[in-house]
């Protein structure tokens, strides 16, 4: 597809399955749907699940920041402030402070870190919340993609080593790459972002990302080092076993949802509509049943109850097709949804005491008997096969180049891995091209002046 | 308890147990903690199970309300106007428009249901979302209970009949009884406001509220019947069968979350800490092990394990304090978390094949056979007595008086029962002593000047 083709489909997909309806009176800030909600809502018990499991604590922290609050730490304020939303009056009433929307939780939740760290007791501490953020952005927004207000969970550490924060780290690569990988079947890309590229006031910023049909990238997810950089501004010290005190070592973390949920709709979606992976689709299986004009169908009625009924005992969210549409109309109706399974059940099925299964992601159909009717097994193979299938269109969109021509020319169409010497002159072109993820210690000769660098990737991004 | 002693000991129960930290650098605005956000996430998915299971769809909309969308409903603007934050620069701009943070959702959802509602087959629209909401309090506020940020969930509708309306009144009635009373044990009386009391914009508004130990009430959910007032405003229309256009009508509703867990803080906490209902207890069973000084504790440990192990599998939330603290610190320091259940097992347990249960509500102590150990029963008793103890206490604060001397002596001990003859100048003492609830159809003399009236409730009010 390419980009208007791309945009329409996306355009389309988002309305008709109700998805976001991006007709609010606030730009950039669509309202989300059923279908989104119920997607989102299983992205963050999942992921919620995941982080309590490894000692995070959920909270909720107030949505306003004060201006000296957020302003402390010296890098961070200067990557955001262009971006805040300002409370300034309440009622008739001129506020005193300035009251910013969290664009990220950072300063909010360190003024009070300092608060709960006393002793190495304390530590480590690990906290996350399922928030929205605000963000004015100035480029062109999208619905999911690029918006002014985004649901996403942020995660929060203190440590008292370095050591232990790298540790968390590599936690949580596993834990985001279950979400994304696990959950939605979406492969990921993990790049260390240049440092110019990096959090304001992170010492360095792993994203995760995966490819759209157009061939740009979707940054996901995002992890920060944060080293000491707030703890030293918000004076989050500890006092060891000796009695010593010291600063904590910090983390923070966060994926999109919204834009989870773009990459869910985008790279598994196709020409007739959704392909919802089975663990987060709202409906996991549609029974339509197979009636004829003249022949009574109590039977069929029955028997799909019946199948129904055991589906929903194995904890299938099932739906039956009740409507009087015409059989074509109904397939290509849920289809559009991406429903994974569609279960038809016809006076010959009835007889044989079968059900005929029809998937989604592939099309394949077959008839299995009643009996033998078992979704948990057929969903993980839905999976796996949708992990298999993104994976391969994302490896088919990888391009090895040398030259600063064959990059400019393949950046458009995925991801690309070329050299670069590390000079600002031969980084002009490169960024004309396209974003450089990643920045590798492998040598690879520059692209633009041919002489000794590292390997790095580039795409365009979104 | 008076009103000191209650304040002193609910701010130590917010505090011990890290519920909320009030320390948060914006006045009204706590931080909400751990045990905070787990019994909120329990409330919030019971509830919105039941409200899905009803027909309701998950949604989030935008926080921010542009002025004129707020503004539209005249009652409703003048009812919100001096609690409102006003978001008014984005970067270094001057927003276009004022952007309201929503007090409530009415106006951004109806701009939308103008859009979604068509004919009759777009009806009926159930829509829920669970957001925090802001209101600029300028009565003093106090964390939970009246903050300048509070976490709710908030349905809304559109019916094509009144009667409809009606009915889903009726319903939203029983759902939010099973949770209050079914999920957290709380018994809650429904009071119809009086008309100058009722929602900006609402045609009535129905109060759902118990009682504090101090003998003030606590409004903790109220629902909306709002007639055609928003449908006018925002022209929310459908054609019915026969091609005709006509007005919905539209029913609003919703449960604070933050007033639910201090209602569950108070309603059952008594001297020694909180008191939880099992269901949404973070933890809901610890094991003590009972060890001795120079006895080898091996196979007590292995015992803990065997017990933990069956709980688990019994899906109870299960904690060992395997921490070297005296028994009695143990059991305080479970006590004051209002664990519902503590059991204990020691070397005579560990010969007999038993333990020890010891409940959290009662005090009472049994011993019961390992292999016979199933908590859910015991869990359900623990909530049934909570429910009853908890309806008692209620019920023995009711009192019905028939003088403005016993009307004004009684308001602050608890509920009232009176007669108001429904003149101004009669309301201007009961005011004085109280909220007036509720005003109902009953015949009784007025307290004031001894007319013919109707029965009224009175209390003071959170």
């Amino acid at each position: 597809m390419n980009e208007d083709e791309f945009s329409e489909w996306y355009h389309r997909m988002l309305d008709e399955n109700k998805i976001v309806d991006i007709r609010y009176s606030v730009k950039g800030m669509p309202v989300y749907r059923g279908m989104a909600m119920f997607i989102i809502r299983e992205m963050q018990r999942y992921l919620e699940g995941m982080l309590e499991e490894n000692g995070h604590e959920p909270v909720y922290f107030p949505v306003v920041i004060p201006e000296d609050t957020l302003s402390k730490e010296g890098e961070h304020i200067k990557g955001f402030e262009d971006q805040v939303y300002w409370v300034t009056h309440a009622g008739q009433n001129l506020l005193e402070r300035k009251l910013a929307l969290r664009p990220t939780s950072e300063t909010s939740m360190y003024e009070l870190f300092s608060l709960w760290v006393r002793t190495h007791n304390d530590l480590p501490l690990k906290i996350h919340e399922s928030v929205s953020v605000y963000r004015y952005e100035t480029k062109h927004t999208r619905p999911l993609i690029r918006s002014r207000e985004f649901l996403w969970n942020e995660g929060h550490t203190a440590f008292a080593t370095k050591e232990e924060a790298l540790k968390n780290i590599e936690e949580i690569k596993v834990i985001y790459k279950k979400l994304i990988e696990g959950l939605l079947c979406i492969p990921v890309m993990v790049n260390q972002r240049p440092d110019w590229d990096k959090f304001p006031g992170a010492e360095y910023t792993i994203a995760f990302e995966t490819l759209m049909p157009d061939g740009k990238t979707l940054q996901v997810a995002t992890v920060h080092n944060l080293g000491q950089h707030f703890s030293k501004v918000f004076n989050i010290t500890y006092e060891n076993e000796k009695g010593e005190k010291n600063l904590v070592w910090q983390t923070s973390y966060g994926p999109g949802f919204g834009r989870l949920l773009a990459a869910v709709i985008c790279v598994h979606g196709d020409e007739k509509g959704l392909v919802m992976p089975p663990k987060i689709s709202p409906t996991q299986a549609v029974i339509i049943p197979v009636l004829f004009k003249n022949v009574d169908g109590t039977a069929i009625i029955d028997y799909v109850k019946k199948i129904e009924e055991k589906l929903a005992s194995q904890g299938v969210r099932v739906k039956v097709d009740y409507s009087d549409e015409h059989p074509g109309a109904k397939y290509y109706k849920w289809e559009r949804q991406g429903v994974p399974l569609r279960i038809e059940a016809g006076p010959r099925d009835l007889k044989e005491g079968k059900v005929v299964i029809v998937r989604r992601d592939t099309g394949e159909k077959k008839s299995v008997p009643l009996a033998e009717l078992d979704l948990a097994k057929t969903f993980s193979e839905i999976e796996e096969s949708m992990r298999t299938k993104a994976k391969k269109k994302l490896d088919e969109r990888k391009f090895k180049v040398k030259t600063m021509q064959e990059l400019a020319k393949h950046a458009g169409e995925g991801i690309v891995e070329a050299g670069w010497c590390g000079e600002k002159d031969c980084v002009k072109p490169i960024d004309e091209a396209g974003t450089i993820l990643s920045i590798s210690n492998e040598e690879h000769e520059c692209a633009v002046c041919g002489g000794r660098g590292k390997k790095i990737t580039v795409a365009k991004t979104y």
